[in-house]
Parts: structure tokens; C-alpha cells; sequence
């Protein structure tokens, strides 16, 4: 295959050492732009060489992207192929088997997984897979089979939807590669029942980042009253019922969302024991502290308020405020989970933002444990930086 | 009795906001130390002032430490007395009965917990005093009688070893408040038995902080081969021999600890499965190397390198020995669990010298899971980067 293979080399001042030490991406600073480079097409393989003119790894090439080039394979024999991304799932299946009971989780889980810019998510018979890099886009049919073959499943979507596409040029698209999908999954965690509509996308999908947060969650849950702001389908809220809580209320945005989480609720037969609220998650926080409501156990979930270093102050300001508004909510002696998915905060900037929205809302707080993202969602450690979802859980003063 | 107490002051340019938001220390530099200040008996109590003679909060004083004060309540007329003691220990116990099923763990955490300076480890109706600050050396019976009428445990043990005390001034002493220490105790946690030797303080006495990584471990150590180096009396060993794990090898310098390993497998019925080799850690994984052996799970637990700033580099560089080492012994598609307790070495440096010694190791990685202390842990927000246990679990490349 190599010697069909176009070569894309790395000017001198780059640090080929990096790529040698598993970093997976050039930018496209880094690489010699000649006009040959440039008309590569979006998501054709090429030979990465360091500037001597070693060979350094087989690379996927996109010139429309800020990472002009990502690690394929190390070995620049490697011969990109179905039984290649075979052998990819069939390594990253046996960890998920190993961590997990029931074939529910995040399967692939891009670059750390080794398919660069490839999420597949699994949910029993069903796989959903997002294509967030052109290569995987291009072969979305040898990913389908090799998934299929590797882990049974019958039902493949392909979501083509999110932010992260369109910094590759890609377009929005959502198709039903093989199997069929009528009614929202079931999908069991924790003990809790969740309903995913893998056909509505993220809107409505289901995140497996926040299980082992959910998890810790429920170790508070036991005959609690629970707040769960931001529920989507229900992740906190669900979770604690299923771990006894006595009561929870799910305040979202979105209708189909909430419908979705008492449809979760009705599956586990607890449907008695969970409100719902739609509207604004600030203005439902203000109206449950004029209607003098206390819960033993309050967590807020919000989207990613800083998805980027520009939105940054302003993302830090709103997580300061969404503390502030749930801290007086708070039971004595009660306990706050405040989460981010921002990968632009970190967790210092993050955790200060949050023990000050938390003082200024009257209260003072232990910090007892600090979560993150779930071993279905591996990272390299070249960059585990970027690890974007935190979850803070504070007892707060009785 | 703050009409007794004297009053200490702030200087005008030392931040009096930061003490009013939860900050619970002031360094002696802050404080406006005249003579009288420096008279103060360690471990006095006093009125703390702002500047402008705003009372702040009640403080404890040790003009022999850098941290000349230590806030023991913000309200400055409370009362330091038994009743006081008993309320923040039955505050911290709510918490502890909520997250374990069964009364081992540590109990009172310093400065999280609010008793400054002070540790408490509950080993069912046993448990052990650490007061790292002059004021719990001064207030121990209180302390202890507090402790035994909030938890009802009968044996209480002072355990005055350890480089705290002597930043505070205190001398080493062990002693045995009320009940009596025969044999070592049965520690229950992550459904293993660990041997507890209380009398002996921290030689061979029982961390807790661990047990949410041991039980991660777990989740990795059905039916494999587990090595566990730096094992002290068995954490990571006996926790996977719990979990299903075909044999477990624990590798200690030290011969009393690895004595209580195997009693521990014996009250747990996994003898035949555990097998000890006591010696240098480094040597011993350069002679298994060099046996040829293979480990499905090898976790590395070893002491603090890094216990202090002036250590780090060399400190990263013996973490980087201990990955670079393990690394081999890993087999294809296995795991490898790198920990550090060194307060000096903060997550990102000890993660890069973990990656950098795996790679030396000739091994690819992911990174699955970060751990840190578990919730008897808990830290002030304010001092959370101080937060010092951290445990990485890698999967090395199949």
C-alpha cells in the first residue's frame, strides 16, 4: 500500500519525537504545505516523513482541518482496510467487556480507541457511530462491517451531526445503515432504566460519560429528596430513584427530553416518585427557591457553557451563577454535584467558580470527591489535558 | 470566653476576604507579629482580626509553625470544648454512615472536617487520634471523649507519629488512650480482609485512602494474573484476590507488612493464591523481568517520592523508573496501575513521567481511568490542589 501512498512531510523545526511518542496529530503548521499537500483529498491516507525523510507513521490527510494530519497507524506498512478497523474494535470490545456486565457503552472512543475522530456507541443490538473525521466518513461501509462482525450487533446508525464535523468540512447528515429503529432503546445502568432515541441524535440520545458520577450520585440517594437540573432523559434523577431516593425532580428544557426520562421512570416502576419540570433551568432554580423547596441532594448538569477559550469569562460566570441559585436549595447538611463539559474550563477554574457561586449563595462546603468521564471514554495521556467533563460533589453546612 | 481570648490581627496588606470565604489558614507572614503574639502558648486559642479590627474568626496559634494560625470556628465567639468537638465529629459521621455500609474509614479528615490538624481512623469500635496540631495534643482526652460518646467505639488510640507533627513542634509519642490492642484487627473493605497492626502507628497500620482504586483494580482483575509492588500489607493484592483474580504476587520491602498480607488472604481463604517476595521493589521487578514473568494487572503503590518541592525532580524521575520497569512486565492488552501520594508532584507532572517511563518500557497506551482519595477525604475547595493521592490505570498496548 505505502508505495501507492502519497508522502506529506514535517518541516524541520517540528518535533518529530512527539509523533514517535504517540502524540496523534499534525497541525498544519507543522507540515510542508506544498501545493501537492494542499490538493490532497479530505480523508486520503499518505506517509508521514520527519524532515531527514524517516518514515514516521501512516497518517489520514485532511487540508480543510486544523489537524492537518492524524496518526493512522504507527507502522507505515499498515494497510488501512475492514480487517484493520476489525481489529481495532476487537481491542477496544475486550477492555468494554472486561469493565462492563452488559454490552452498554461507548465502543470507540476516537483517537484513544485508535480510529481517530471516530465515536461508536453501543447500546445492546444497536451501534451508533459519528464520523467526525473525513476518513471515517469516506469508509463508514468497512466501519458498519467490521463493527457488525466484531460485536454481533444488527441495528448500525450513522449520525452525522455535531460541532466537530463541521471543523472537518463535513456535512450534517443522519442515515440507517443496516437493521431498523422504531421506538426508543432501553438502556439499563446503574440499575436505573433509561430511554435513548438514537434516531433523534444527540438531542435526545444517550451519554454514557456521566456513569460513574451517576454511580457516586447514588451513594447520596438513598431516601433523599433529589434535585436533577439539566435531566436530559433523566441521568442523575433516574439514578437516584433507582438507588432509593425517595423523590426526584427533573427540570429541563426540552419536553421530549423530560418525556423520555418519565418513560425511563414507567419502565422501572417509579414513575410515582419523579416530577418533571420544563422550562428554563435558571428561572426553575429562582421559582423553587420562592417556593421555599429543599432537597437533600441537588445536581446540575448543564451544557458545555464554555465550548471554547472565547466563551470562556462568560462560561465561568454562568457556572458560578448556576452554584449560586442551587446552593440555597440545598438541605442542611445536604450535598451539590455541579458538573462541566467544558473542555475550555478546566477543573481549577471550574471547582474556584463553583465554591464561589457556592459562597455567594450563603453556604459553606466540603468538596468530598471529583468525577470525570468513565474508562468507556479513554484518553491518551499525550492529551488528557483536553479531559473535558468534570463533576464536583460538595457536602454542604448544616 | 472571647473576652478571655487575645486577639491577633492581620497585617494590611494580607487578604482578610480569603479567611471570610473559607480559607482556613494564615501563613505567619500575613500577621502582624509583635511580641505578644510571639508569647502565645502553641496551641492557644485566639481572636482573629482584620486590619481594620473586624473580627474574622476563632483561630488556633502555633507560633512555632509556618502556619501561625488555623481557623478553628468563623464564629468568634464559639466555644472550643467537648460539646463543640462532639458536634463536628457527629457532622462528619452522618457523612461516613452514608457512604459505607460498615464503620471503617477515616472518620475526621483535618481541616475538610473542621477539626484543624487532626485525623481520626475508625477501625469498627477501635480508632485512631493523629493530632498533627498543638491544640488537639493539648485537647486529646477531650478529643477522645467526644470520639467514643458520638461513634460509641471503646479502644482509642493516640498515634503522635509522623512528619507533621514536627512541622507543629510535636514529639513522637503512641499511647493508648482507653481499651486495649491485642492482635491486629480484621479491616472489611472492597470484600477483602486487611490485618490493621494499630499499635504500631503507620508501619503496618491501614490506609483508606486507596479504596476507590483498589476497587477500580477490581473491575480489572477477574481471573488474572495481578502483580502488585510496593504492596505494604496487601491493598491492591488482596482487593483483586477478592475480586476473582487467578493468583496476586505482592512485592514489599518490608517483612512485618507482608506478614499481614498473608494473614489477611488467610482470613479471607485465598492463601494458596497469594505469594509474597520481599525486597527492593526496583530490584524485584528487574529479577521478574528477568524470570520472564507476565501480569495481566501490575499496580505500583510505592511511598512519596516527591514528599516536598525540593524532591520533585528527583522524585518524577524514580516515578518514571517505576513505569519504565513495570511497563515490561505487562502482558499484550493488559493493564498497568501507576500511583503517587507525593503532594509535590501534581497530576500532570506525575502523568507525564508515568507516560514517558511506559513508553521507555517500549509499551504503548491509553489512559482508562484517574483516581484520586476516596469521599472520607474530603478537602476544602480552597486547598483541593493540594489533593495528593493520584492513580492512573493504563492499557498497554495487545
Amino acid at each position: 500500500m505505502t508505495a501507492d501512498l502519497p508522502i506529506i512531510r514535517l518541516r524541520p523545526k517540528s518535533r518529530p519525537q512527539a509523533i514517535r511518542h504517540g502524540f496523534p496529530w499534525v497541525y498544519a503548521d507543522e507540515l510542508v504545505t506544498d501545493r501537492r499537500t494542499r490538493a490532497l483529498q479530505p480523508g486520503s491516507f499518505a506517509l508521514l516523513e520527519d524532515a531527514t525523510r524517516q518514515p514516521l507513521a501512516l497518517v489520514t490527510v485532511n487540508p480543510e482541518s486544523r489537524i492537518i494530519a492524524r496518526v493512522m497507524d504507527p507502522d507505515p506498512q499498515a494497510r488501512i482496510d475492514r480487517d484493520w478497523i476489525a481489529a481495532r474494535i476487537a481491542r477496544a470490545l475486550a477492555m468494554r467487556q472486561r469493565l462492563f456486565d452488559r454490552p452498554f457503552y461507548r465502543l470507540i472512543h476516537a483517537e484513544a480507541d485508535g480510529l481517530p475522530g471516530t465515536i461508536i456507541d453501543r447500546f445492546g443490538d444497536a451501534a451508533v457511530i459519528q464520523p467526525n473525521a473525513a476518513w471515517a466518513e469516506h469508509m463508514a461501509d468497512e466501519i458498519a462491517d467490521a463493527l457488525r462482525e466484531v460485536t454481533g450487533v444488527a441495528t448500525v446508525i450513522l449520525n452525522g451531526q455535531g460541532r466537530a464535523r463541521s471543523l472537518e468540512g463535513l456535512e450534517e447528515r443522519m442515515e440507517v445503515l443496516s437493521g431498523s429503529v422504531s421506538a426508543p432503546v432501553e438502556v439499563p445502568m446503574n440499575g436505573a432504566i433509561y430511554l435513548a432515541d438514537l434516531a433523534q441524535g444527540q438531542k435526545t440520545g444517550l451519554f454514557y460519560d456521566q456513569r460513574p458520577n451517576h454511580a457516586f450520585a447514588q451513594r447520596l440517594a438513598q431516601g433523599a429528596r433529589v434535585l436533577d437540573v439539566f435531566s436530559h432523559v433523566g441521568g442523575f434523577g433516574l439514578a437516584a430513584l433507582a438507588a432509593g431516593a425517595e423523590h426526584a425532580t427533573c427540570v429541563d428544557g426540552s419536553a421530549p427530553a423530560l418525556e423520555l426520562a418519565q418513560g425511563g421512570a414507567r419502565a422501572m416502576g417509579v414513575a410515582a416518585r419523579l416530577t418533571t419540570r420544563q422550562g428554563d433551568a435558571f428561572a426553575q432554580m429562582e421559582a423553587l427557591a420562592a417556593e421555599g423547596a429543599e432537597f437533600d441532594l441537588v445536581i446540575c448538569d448543564p451544557p458545555a457553557f464554555a465550548p471554547s477559550k472565547q466563551a470562556l469569562e462568560a462560561g465561568l460566570r454562568a457556572y458560578e451563577r448556576v452554584a449560586r441559585l442551587a446552593a440555597p436549595l440545598v438541605a442542611p447538611g445536604g450535598y451539590l454535584g455541579l458538573c462541566s463539559c467544558s473542555h475550555a474550563a478546566d477543573l481549577t477554574a471550574f471547582r474556584n467558580a463553583s465554591a464561589r457561586g457556592i459562597g455567594r449563595g450563603g453556604r459553606r462546603m466540603q468538596l468530598i470527591h471529583t468525577g470525570q468521564a468513565g474508562p468507556d471514554h479513554p484518553t491518551l495521556p499525550q492529551l488528557a489535558e483536553t479531559g473535558y467533563l468534570k463533576a464536583l460533589f460538595f457536602r454542604l453546612d448544616g
